[in-house]
């Protein structure tokens, strides 16, 4: 099977007028069928507050009420998206940006309301990702670029994580497609001492994660990161990557973050 | 070769949720090939106004400013553009939302500055459309749904006149379909008598334009309309439809609006 590469940056990088431009130009020499997915970063929370919308919290978490979804869908999949692609394609990439209501990439479940109300929040499942249409426009020689919003089948737009998006494509994906997903976050990866970048675990089997844990090597958010890269890897993606996003280049050399296989 | 028709709606229909809502029924009914293109509407201008950004104007001519191609990015090629393909996705219809960036189907030059600087507005020319990925969505059975936002292949998304980006990809895509080109507006078509829906002109034929202009059956705003259409025709474009998006379904049986052919 031919190799597929997913990669995920989030607002670190986006937010980043610099590391952006760099990260896309990484992105664009990157060899082989690729597919990018993107997050949102801090430009939907300042329209959101230039508009006088504040963000909405319910315990903690993110809610998107309606106006928060025009405002995210206006912010990812108009400014961040096309100002994306315009930069991929003027490096010489045949970028295509993609809500998952193109061609239905990605359909959504509306989050069902319990204890609390999440608004317009789409959940991902195994039907939720066109294979045919994704892998038909890889073919075609196009380079999707997917934005964090999804749509139910049935008119209604979703705010998606980015994250899981870019899981649930590398794992519909392998279908057809040795697919490899990676990460791009803050740090050089899982570091045996956060305050050491020396200290990177290059590489993690899935029978090693428990002991990881026991021994607080991966603790607090790496854990259902990496929870979910196994979930991943046990459903047919054969390698998911977590580093920095500037050593991408690095991926078919020295390698990348920290890798993690079967 | 396969018949292609070229849609092309503006903010009569766009702004109305119920017109909007009945003509993506109509153009999900029609069968063939097909390509929508649609402008803006007053969304932007109201989302500008709540920003504090005033629509900015040289000699009655609107100029597109960093801030508001910032705003009509946002509008058209997100909130308008991915509300209209997942509507048409829950009737049906395998629409794929475009800026001219994505797959680069649209590639523009920004206006040079004269007497006036429009500042980020794209002009297109014979290579601007790209007839072999549009070809190629639509083999894969998407159906193409373009905005106004296009890019000048260097990182500079341009604002775009939806009208022209609609002649130009009929135009282009002659070459490999036989086109029509349907322009939806708020009449019924070209009348003898503005006042009076029955005395439409159902069929223009080139030869008869300059006579009609004479007679003055065409006249204001219309004769730039039909001229630029008929220069679509010498351009190899079968037909050019005037008409109300709401008569669309009877463009292949009663006809729709006025015909315009060579």
């Amino acid at each position: 099977m031919k190799q597929l590469t997913i990669i995920k940056i989030g607002g670190n990088v986006i937010d980043s007028s610099e590391k952006l431009h760099q990260f896309l130009l990484d992105f664009t020499a990157l060899p082989g069928d690729k597919i990018l997915v993107h997050g949102g970063g801090k430009i939907a929370t300042e329209l959101g507050t230039s508009l006088g919308i504040e963000p909405k919290m319910v315990d903690g978490r993110r809610i998107t009420d309606i106006e928060t979804l025009r405002i995210v869908t206006m912010v990812y999949a108009g400014l961040i998206n096309k100002n994306m692609v315009a930069q991929l394609q003027a490096r010489g990439c045949n970028a295509i940006g993609l809500s998952g209501a193109d061609g239905n990439v990605i359909r959504a479940v509306k989050r069902p309301v319990g204890s609390i109300d999440y608004g317009f929040v789409g959940d991902l499942n195994e039907a939720s990702v066109s294979v045919q249409t994704l892998d038909s426009l890889l073919k075609s020689g196009l380079v999707p670029v997917l934005c964090a919003i999804t749509h139910d089948g049935d008119t209604q737009l979703l705010n998606t994580n980015a994250d899981t998006i870019a899981s649930a494509v590398a794992v519909a994906m392998s279908a057809v497609y040795d697919t490899r997903l990676v990460y791009c976050f803050e740090k050089k990866g899982v570091l045996r001492d956060v305050e050491d970048d020396l200290s990177l675990v290059t590489e993690i089997k899935r029978n090693e994660f428990e002991q990881l844990k026991d021994e607080g090597v991966v603790s607090g958010g790496m854990i259902p990161k990496l929870h979910n890269a196994f979930e991943a890897i046990r459903q047919g993606v054969k390698a998911v990557y977590i580093g920095k996003a500037d050593e991408l280049p690095q991926i078919d050399t020295e390698g990348f973050g920290t890798r993690l296989i079967d």
